[in-house]
């Protein structure tokens, strides 16, 4: 079995390197951040500001996709890429993450989970088998198989269970793939915050071999060094031939930290979603456009930034226009994080091609505002 | 005085009418169609699609900005085009139709009107003068004078009353107005229901003098065949070399209807407001996009459209952004709807023209579907 990954360069001083994952809709260039469009949108902008912005590859939910306006639905139209208008790569994650999140989970069995659909509150089953069905019905480039989320924290007893029963609907997913598609699947590595336990897990997901390998289980609330450690030593037990995924992060800070310590690929609402809450991220820090100091600021939200915000509104019009709750704060605050978020990853990209990493990184943290 | 209005073509069959309005801003084309933009922002769109719509003039709300965030903060970032990001020519109301719709309005009298601000509860006072600072402290291309607005039904005595409050007003703001910017200023025929009474308003109006001329007090409930004859009466009335506007109307058979009676210029929130309530405007009729029959419609809102949205997306996309509450749904049906009536109205200009819109007129209501 080939990788869709090939490995351009490793840095000399730390574990960063460049790559590249080929999909059925094109390449993208990593480490990568990948915009996250929830439900066939990523919120408030077009796919042709996606283009614009330079966005490589985004992120669906089959969770909500899955639910409404459901699979069958965007198999019969076409698939998710025609569907939402995108013709870039896609990733799907399972579902799992956000089924595990609801309050009205009925039920974890060997068999998969039943949960209550949190928009009309009907039952629903979603297996390993039936995460495929979903995922291949969309026709995301990059699936992912279905795991199970470990409470933080956890005992060991229940890490080990939820970690093993996940490599079990890892194989039934493998096994029910249709390979012919061209569509990749990847693992998803638990463990919890057990060492020896990510490393069973990678030695199970390595068994049954994948297309590329997430770290999963992560930011869910243990303190922020203990997540770089397990990344760092999750990254190195997963072999350089494949992409490595850190799922849900995450802030600058942990992008730099996580390709640091070797990993590919990344995604978070959190430039989406804080963008709409009114925060914005410029490379000295963030930037809360409600504050009253900003009501008659005719400066842009930041000056070295050429995104099509910055080179044509104040942040006095941007508060105007978030304390007005207008549709257009949405927009733009979402072109200026997203610009940030994709402009950050090309510069750690450039950084590493150039193998200064190392002090890209420190001259990341000397531009922070204390 | 000359006037910014040029005439370029009258209709042999009909009083409609081909010309264009110089403003410090540029020129645009008349019979025109302006998109509003309440509060500094055309709802959920961007200067730049507002450009590659093809908007000529955009009109924004003396009372909104007024309130929030206030034309001394507008003035002090270098005026609204620059505030909002639009070259363009921009018209701005009084102030006077939204203060006349509050509830808490306060008190009318000679001097002017109080009110009670809809954000906060606190009491506002305008006057001619005071609608004439903030358009000048605003810079809009064209300004209203400050006028009454008159119930419906109202009595003759109501009326006359109003009407002459109205032109009395109307002197104070053409008096006090710097006519040293370039701002035009527009007056406002009232007159309620009676042709007479209109042809007393719209004496007393030249009798002073104005840079343009509106219909104003048409479309507030009134029937439709009403509207229509009042303002055949008063677009005949107003003298051929100004500019003719009907202010706050209308759908697209009014806006058909009202240049087929010599109208040259139109607002409305109309196209803006319902696509954010998912209703579409096509040659063929509406369409509410939330509708169960285009569930699963890979059609485009409108096949001969091609405008961004019918260009990418289909029916069952847009109806499942509607129902799925997000942002884009918004977006993207803006951007159709203010392409038909933007649309609509260059097609007017061009049968006119070609001194064909009677019969333009006639496959107007030929296209729809009954």
């Amino acid at each position: 079995m080939t990788s869709p990954f090939t490995l351009h360069k490793t840095s000399t001083n730390c574990a960063a390197r460049r790559g590249e994952v080929k999909t059925v809709h094109g390449t993208f260039q990593t480490p990568i951040f990948m915009p996250v469009g929830t439900q066939a949108t990523v919120k408030a902008i077009t796919p042709a500001d996606l283009k614009t912005l330079e966005a490589q590859i985004i992120l669906a939910n089959t969770y909500h996709l899955f639910l409404r306006p459901g699979h069958e639905l965007i198999r019969e139209l076409g698939g998710l890429h025609k569907f939402m208008g995108w013709d870039g790569p896609i990733l799907t994650d399972s579902g799992g993450f956000q089924i595990f999140s609801l309050k009205d989970l009925a039920k974890i069995s060997e068999e998969g989970a039943d949960f209550k659909s949190h928009i009309d509150g009907s039952m629903k089953f979603l297996s390993p088998e039936k995460a495929i069905e979903i995922q291949e019905a969309l026709g995301s480039d990059i699936m992912m198989v279905l795991d199970t989320c470990i409470p933080y924290p956890a005992t060991e007893k229940e890490v080990i269970d939820a970690t093993n029963l996940t490599s079990r609907w890892a194989k039934r997913c493998r096994d029910i793939q249709n390979r012919e598609s061209g569509q990749l699947l990847f693992g998803i590595v638990q463990g919890g915050m057990y060492p020896h336990l990510r490393e069973m897990a990678v030695e199970q997901l390595l068994e049954i071999g994948f297309d590329g390998y997430a770290l999963g289980g992560l930011s869910v609330g243990e303190p922020r060094q203990e997540m770089y450690d397990l990344t760092e030593h999750g990254a190195a037990l997963l072999p350089k031939e494949h992409a490595k995924y850190v799922m849900g992060v995450g802030t600058p800070q942990d992008l730099v930290e996580c390709v640091y310590r070797g990993v590919d690929m990344f995604d978070c609402v959190m430039p989406t979603r804080n963008a709409r809450n009114g925060m914005l991220f410029t490379s000295k820090g963030r930037l809360v456009i409600k504050n009253a100091r900003f009501k008659s600021d005719p400066l842009p939200v930041d000056e070295s930034c050429d995104c099509y915000t910055c080179r044509n509104f104040s942040r006095a019009y941007l508060r105007h226009l978030y304390t007005s709750r207008e549709i257009l704060s949405s927009h733009l605050n979402t072109i200026h994080n997203l610009h940030y978020f994709v402009g950050l990853m090309t510069d750690i990209r450039q950084a590493i091609d150039e193998d200064r990493f190392p002090r890209f990184r420190q001259e990341f943290y000397a531009k922070l505002e204390q």
